[in-house]
């Protein structure tokens, strides 16, 4: 057992923990949500190499020693490697705009460097959290700082898995261009088209959806490194701003840059917002796509049933041989979590007061929420849904076959009013839409036959020179 | 024109309007949504009750002579029968906590009362509007009472139209009672039930809510009038709050109670908040049944086609014939709108501080919006649309003879691992159940006939004295 | 290492795993949120003490055998003792509608189960997941019914606390009950109150907010135990829901009853929506509450400063002798995820689809969380911030006595309009009002000193028979 | 009194009307919210403008004749000049995807050039609503395209209205550049700034809300107009798309583009979606600013009186000469209504089906309100608050001198601890960080002075060869 004091007194900790004094009130205050924070190690790993970035500039602007630099750098290093990650012990939902997540940074980082340097855990004297790994720092500018560069990482993975999200859909765009089928608009049968087209949408979808999201990520590039407290720079030397994120770019890869107005900067969450936005259009989206890969599985025999979703576990503990599409209900219960974050996220965000918001974490956990989830969801339905669905081509040429929506091909010929009394027609005696055209002498057979084609169907056609029926 | 002075300057207004000087203040501050209070004149009627109620105890209590009260008397009574409802100009989206609505009430009160006095709009050193009409008064205790009590009449209207809605409902369930159909459960084919139960569901799920609704209406019974500015009470008489409530009892035919502690009732919106849950709940549950409507009717030729909802208007205009499910996709709209007031709401709710919330007005017409549309909505959904449904009877009987789920009632007979066979061949071969467990000897034709039976699925049985399979 | 087998083929399992091969496959179905199952102690007892009374009621209807039903029994107890809850590994978000959750359930029991009987782990053939412990059940009853006995317990909790909560607030109240200070409305200065009236009102507030939760999980109370895959009860018993249903009020203790109609009572999540509404509620408001402590708080020299929070921690890495109002700031976080997760559940519950809401999982999920985390803010709030918050009774008394706001109490006697004159002056010359009242004539001294008592101000007064300014 | 019929029979309409029997349908249909269509003047213009564009390129094509084409133009014209927007009179909230709107639009249209062609109103032989105004259209192309001319012209006046507030705020932050005040994080004491600072980041955010927007705004600009009843194209001659969309734009001003895939573009609502997304950013900002000015104004003797918003109305019916901050409480209400309309955009855009989304109508109305009220309470919050603020000058320079905050300063002279234990002491005392340092003989004099002069605060200092404390 060590003792370490603060302003309220000395507190006994086990000896062979890192965090200190600060991080074991933090754990008293908030038992909240039971998560901590090292269930996102990007960012875990992220803080330390905020650590180490000021560490360097500290170092090279003469503010802080060679040999407590060095050691200050080499446990962030052993941070980033995973190492102590699960001395990251402080709840993800904590009041004190995330100070307990900077101190427990602080503290861990002290004590690891205090061995390295052949001192013991808790012997400050050597080298402090606060005066020296915490020199010209804020938490107000390395905690949001820490929380920008895992979003980089996080939407990076998340991109790339969109990507190939949309690559997915675009194969099967390929494999179904030549099946038929009635389009629909509101439910009810509209026009023929193509599953290919239909499944071409979804990868379209997607991509716009991942660029979307690399754009947002750009907006969570602008850091307040340098701002400390309230963003004037107090303690940090005014040269430090530029050169510690100079150091963070070249140890994260990113490129990132200093805030033209640190004020600003450390109380504006807007690029939060922004990306949460983004990924609640996304969610929407995916969302959107799995109600319809539902929608187009149901059946087997009483539903839709135009195409068949891979079977990857039994449908009902009751109902044998039931199969469900549970990868995209996963999709959806995300997506809606997602929806939810977003609010929780906004009304963080509109909290904010003067200076600060000090409701960081929850915003950061509710993003990592959701970046982590839609990658997962994203993930699974591509491997266990998307690459493997099937065609039921036959049911679907006929759905079109039967179709009174055809009858739209024949506005320029007989006009809409008539056209909608050969519908009304077609649907009280159940007979096919050619075969009462003919026989009504609207058209002839042949003219029949070449308008309602299904395949002419799917894409735009020149339009003979019909006179409009109402002339 | 007239001129009329406040703490700001004098002020020239056209000489027929009511309304006075701070009246014209808030048009020139709040030109915001462009939708006056004069919309829900169930409000308008109610604010110029309780400024009755507060006349008349006034009176009472001795504190405003006889004459005067008359006059504010007959004015209010008036604009309870909907004239000068066009004077309350106000936008609803204010700020200054409703205090503009109270002005604009005051000031319309006053200038007609003048009249019925035998004074011209203005003379306000005869009956004025703040220390007569006002009197013992504060916006921050009338007007919360005046949107309870108008919240009270459209939550009785609300829930008598949903009652009629179960109703509609409930003659589905009876007409439709004896339909046999396939259940789903996650839109994958399940066991068979009756259109009846399903549109049975509707009717009870729709009653449950018009129960929630009036329960929460009872929360907003509690009204602080008499608390003035912060429910303190400063300024009114101590027998004035239960004195004042009783008249305004009387005049609304409503159950109406004083708050114990009004310095908590005048900050406290939580029956506010609940009341829109109850109508998120309400809103949730009509989309809910919307969506499956819109499912269950959806083709006509390549969707589900199972009941046919009454053709109100053309569905397209490009494609003839066509027909929407409209109504029901109005309702879904409602509900969306619906969800997002109460995220307002919620918003306002949150953000009040210390002794008012300031945001009453946009809580007022949230709420206020989602009854009436929601109170619209249903009313379509009765009369344009479930009165008219028609089942496709033939269709859904097939469905069940068809179907491979009827293979759940053999669990008891063959187990679930047996089934599960069983069903993975009728889906390859394409064949009945029936006729595979006959095949496959499993059970007697005559075991299967019976235990098969559409009509056994409907309402549990007495399980026949079976082995289980896996003994 | 053993081998299970189900629809889709066999699979290796670690032979020391409760789980079968149903839970392996949603293993690697859903690896989405990281949380598992166990993470809700409450939920898997509750789901355990389902099966508990399904196998008793079945054991009593002679379907099944008294061997099994014991093994099945005592497996649940042990279970509901804590033992075997990382044997539930199954992820909160999953597809399925909580059928993996259900079949994890059917296998852990199953089972330890076999191994009370003396049989080894996977061999069904003994007792079987499905056929016995699954026995006249589906996921569609017991998994609901499971979360309701779940959300009964948790509330119960929540209720006690924030029962205590108040209980807090109300000892604050009376201690600050003679405590003079300025109330606020719209953060502008008001009239007097106490800081006492303050703080009762949180107390009133809170203990309404415990009222209406215990009022919302009546509604969890209704439960479809028996209805079996969509209602029908198609495999159970005619005699099993009401059988069912008393056996787990006996084990839960709880007053739980079977819903009239179990066809509507499977699909509907409304009692879900229901209570997550007055969650979002209970949230709010100690969303709010903490809002104004952390602004009467606000300083300690260029804040308002009337009240004092304990320091918990050391509210900065970087300014020294900062403390921060870090539990408030806790609370507020939770209250926002609660929002968003009521907004989650809303469109969880809105996309339900006929016989069945599949999204039961995020519901629960979210309920859970809203719920736990609500419980651990309020038990912080109460330990660590309300019980030790002291009050600046000089500064607060100051400020009713420099206040402008006092000359209200004056309109009986000089009138709107001039009161508004007065104040103007007061507050342009930076003098106080009752020495400019003296001085401007308007009313004695004596007069001024009873009228302006701060303690006048608190409750309220007969009015003197004073005659209206503006006669 | 004319007749006119649909497929549901005939219908009298009275003579003078514009609109024919579809819009007369959908009137008794949707009576919902009571807000026309007529409410958004610009999307009745642009709504005219598409089908002038649609009239132009089929008479280029040779599919219209130059006479109708004429009259048609002519007509949508007199309706871009404001003319017959009362004509345009269904609900905002209808079902049938925009049908009943795009059907009015077409009625107008036809009636008004049939009229031109010297016809009656309800000859549709000569010009016919659908098979004429509507040639080569559908409302599933023409109704979102007029939404998003109409969302560009919005955008536009709402980024000017947000340039404009960013410049009325930098003129504060210029007016105020050299007034030192305290700066505070959570609520709290903090270290010094400048109030130029504060309504520096005020500019700063508005112009990059500003920017933002514009970035969403192009994502609008992508129409798929062409594309038909689902994209396909049907009916429309494969040249039309490129043609209608650069007559459009000819016809706005506006850049806009054919979208590449138009199935695709004929379902998806993510342009929507991110609009409404940077909307609630922006609102959200706007409030977090609003709640500042607020809590800056508060008082004017119990608050922080650290500024001064200009009067605009009397604060209140009972407190004489209280002012509120009516207008920000205004921006307020608007910030939360368009969090709500994002969530009613949300479910809406996820609740989209296969070939399209038929909710478009909510999504419109919510964005036209979020973008109309939020223009309208920003103009008010510059003319109206933010030009006519003034500062309490001495009392910020106050605040400083007396602050505790400061010590932070001293962080590299004495070290964190040592200044905790100061500030204690200064807390405790009463006493002055300055006077208590030099007391205590940790610095001389002179050096506090040098280093706690106010303005030394304010921006990033080099700092002095100290030495770290705990050395």
């Amino acid at each position: 057992m060590r003792v370490e004091a603060d302003s309220l007194g000395s507190m006994t900790l086990p000896d062979d923990v890192y965090y200190g004094v600060h991080t074991a009130r933090a754990l008293q205050n908030f038992a909240i949500s039971g998560v901590a924070v090292s269930n996102y190690p990007e960012f875990v790993a992220a803080l330390a190499t905020v650590k180490q970035a000021a560490a360097l500039a500290n170092r090279d602007l003469g503010l802080l020693d060679a040999r407590r630099a060095d050691a200050i750098v080499r446990a962030c290093e052993e941070i980033q490697d995973g190492r102590f990650h699960d001395s990251f012990v402080v709840d993800v939902i904590q009041g004190g705009a995330g100070t307990s997540t900077n101190m427990n940074a602080n503290e861990v980082i002290a004590n690891r460097a205090l061995e390295l340097m052949g001192h013991c855990r808790g012997e400050y004297q050597h080298l402090h959290p606060l005066d020296h790994v915490n020199l010209g720092q804020s938490t107000n500018d390395t905690y949001p700082t820490a929380i920008k560069v895992a979003l980089r990482m996080q939407i990076a993975q998340l991109h790339a898995t969109l990507l190939d999200l949309a690559k997915a859909f675009r194969a099967k765009a390929v494999e179904f261009g030549d099946v038929v089928k009635m389009g629909r608009t509101q439910l009810q049968d509209a026009v023929p088209m193509t599953l290919g087209q239909e499944f071409g949408t979804y990868a379209v979808m997607v991509t716009e959806d991942a660029e979307r999201l690399l754009e947002a990520g750009q907006l969570v590039s602008e850091i307040n490194l340098g701002g400390t407290a309230i963003g004037t720079g107090l303690n940090a030397d005014p040269r430090y701003p530029e050169l510690a994120c100079r150091k963070l770019c070249a140890l994260t890869g990113l490129s990132l840059a200093t805030a033209s107005d640190l004020v600003e900067a450390t109380q504006d969450v807007g690029a939060f917002v922004q990306v949460s936005g983004v990924l609640k259009r996304t969610a929407l989206k995916l969302s959107k796509i799995c109600n319809d890969l539902r929608l187009l599985s149901s059946g087997p025999r009483a539903g839709l049933n135009e195409i068949n979703l891979p079977e990857v576990q039994a449908g009902s503990s009751i109902m044998p041989g039931k199969v469900n599409p549970v990868i995209p209900e996963a999709v959806n219960q995300v997506a809606f979590e997602v929806v939810g974050n977003d609010v929780t996220i906004s009304m963080a965000a509109e909290a904010g007061q003067l200076q600060l918001n000090a409701f960081e974490p929850i915003i950061a956990h509710s993003l990592f929420k959701s970046l982590t989830h839609l990658e997962a969801a994203a993930g699974a339905l591509i491997d266990k849904c998307v690459i493997g669905i099937t065609a039921n081509r036959d049911r679907l040429y006929e759905s079109v076959v039967n179709s009174i929506g055809v009858i739209t091909a024949l506005n320029p010929f007989i006009g809409y009013t008539e056209g909608a009394r050969i519908a009304k027609l077609a649907l009280a005696t159940g007979r096919a839409v050619p075969e009462l055209v003919v026989e009504q002498k609207l058209l002839s057979p042949n003219q029949v036959t070449e308008l309602l084609r299904p395949e002419a169907f799917v894409e735009p056609q020149r339009p003979p020179t019909a006179v409009s029926a109402s002339e």
